[in-house]
């Protein structure tokens, strides 16, 4: 495999001048500028082929997805994404698997004007890292470590919808509901949008990569506090509405909550904040959906709409 | 396999806070100040087990190359390195593996004062990408593409030391010679001090990763230029002149310019800054050798002592 050749056929059309490039690939390093005033922002992530996506993936939900779980780091900070390199380890050099994949890339680089600056390529299986590279105005990313104990725990968009497709991936009937939840899977969209929409109100925000109650624990270590969660609070798409309704309740939260993929924002807003906030997603046509309550006491626990609350373990989470 | 239990246990003190760490690792994504007047320099590499290192490297080893082949291309463009991501595969959280990969990678890091700053780990076959971030005053890259018609090709130290290593990997006997190679294999040195020294004299500069003939070509492409190389010149080391001794002109040869993984700096330099380059590099200990000299015709070819010249294929250098 001619690394050269490779990056230079498929990739040359993501590494064109964006603000910022001094130089870009085909140097040993690229040269970047970073504006006063502004923080770095830099984020690491791999997809490997059969973990974080199935084998049978098509290559440009691959590279979109791959490009858009880092830039879904940055979307948690705050921050805009400016730059990316790629690290890809593929099997052999297939002309179409490569076109596609660099298809999906350029579908969420170009409208987020990322430009790719530097690479590697290598035989081996099927796996990306690639690390992006943002701005943010000095001070005022938002990170994980704000909450106070009064917080509304809130989170964008709907729940489960990557897990629920998963779980049906091998199921014969394929609806439009399916095709939705499949959509949520193969090209999550990163809420970059919010997360700039969000700066000077939200605590605390992460993203959601390995779903809710996991993803929830680091916020709360990070902020010394403990949450609890509302399990019929959880936002559901018509989509996983429709597709859950045989499920029990605990099968319908294990999803939403500890299915992963969802790569929508988890926000720690002080309750005067809310309205606005619900405003400006709003008009960006995302809901902020109040989901809990940070406290005091340490741990994860959900609330039930009869008062009783119990804790969440790894193994699930009403044990009584 | 808990990525943060891992992370945390082995890779914390290579976190620890350095200049212009805003916010490390434990985040989204890590917060980086950027000083003004400055360039920030990026590059990305990843090392797959036995392709890029030989099965049975010790894990002190594979820490210190996976570094150490990213910091090389940031001395190739006279930059200082801050910061790094890393992005680790690995079968299973083999312990005693993870604490010597771990200590290699601080053998090279804490010297150098970089720190890192993000990562993540999966299972999978064992391969290592490092993006490296660095710093260089704005302007004063060395780059590829600024050779000039009569520069002198030079390189830092000595070449084809890894190469016979390799070579020699299954040999019987070990005598201090063979250790010697194998530590240039194992433990390359990246040229920084090099990097910097040649700041304002070289026109263009490359770090060798796939040898001298191969890597010389791309400077010459980007120069829009081609060079002449002289056999005879590259600068060997005593233990590969030693090691080297029962075989021919062509294999050696073949080593020293085609092998790879010297990880040395190739520099082109006007005649008249030889001297002052020479110099500043002995007070590093660290001999500056001319092999070469770049010419107008392109593509590379092999002048001989006798006067006659050859071009260089991928196939082998003398075909007379």
């Amino acid at each position: 495999m001619d690394e050269f050749g490779l990056i230079q056929r498929h990739f040359q059309d993501l590494t064109s001048a964006r603000a910022g490039v001094v130089l870009g690939i085909g140097d040993d390093a690229a040269l970047l500028q970073v504006p006063a005033g502004y923080e770095l922002v830099v984020s690491t992530d791999t997809l490997v082929a059969g973990r974080h996506f199935p084998h049978q993936t098509a290559p440009e939900a691959v590279g979109w997805k791959a490009l858009a779980v880092n830039l879904s780091d940055l979307a948690a900070m705050a921050a805009e994404p400016r730059w990316f390199t790629l690290a890809l380890s593929l099997p052999e050099a297939d002309e179409a698997w490569l076109s596609g994949f660099a298809g999906g890339l350029r579908a969420l680089a170009e409208p987020h004007r990322v430009a790719l600056v530097g690479g590697d390529t290598t035989r081996g299986s099927l796996a990306i890292t690639i690390t992006v590279l943002g701005l943010v105005p000095a001070g005022q990313a938002i990170r994980r470590s704000g909450a106070r104990v009064g917080d509304l725990v809130c989170v964008t968009g709907t729940l489960g919808d990557a897990a629920l497709a998963l779980r049906r991936l091998d199921a014969a009937a394929q609806g439009d509901a399916d095709l939705m939840l499949r959509e949520r899977l193969d090209r999550p969209t990163p809420r970059l949008a919010a997360g700039l929409a969000l700066r000077g109100l939200a605590s605390a925000a992460l993203d959601l990569s390995d779903g809710l109650a996991g993803d929830l624990r680091h916020l709360c270590a990070a902020s010394g506090l403990g949450a609890e969660l509302d399990p019929e609070a959880l936002p559901q798409s018509p989509a996983f509405a429709e597709l859950s309704r045989e499920l029990s309740g605990d099968q319908r939260f294990e999803l939403q909550a500890q299915g992963g993929d969802d790569y929508e924002l988890c926000v720690c807003l002080p309750p005067a904040r809310l309205a606005e906030a619900q405003a400006r997603l709003a008009a960006l046509n995302l809901p902020l959906t109040v989901v809990g309550l940070m406290q005091a006491e340490a741990g994860l626990r959900l609330r039930y709409a009869d008062g009783q609350s119990s804790p969440i373990t790894a193994t699930g989470y009403r044990h009584f």
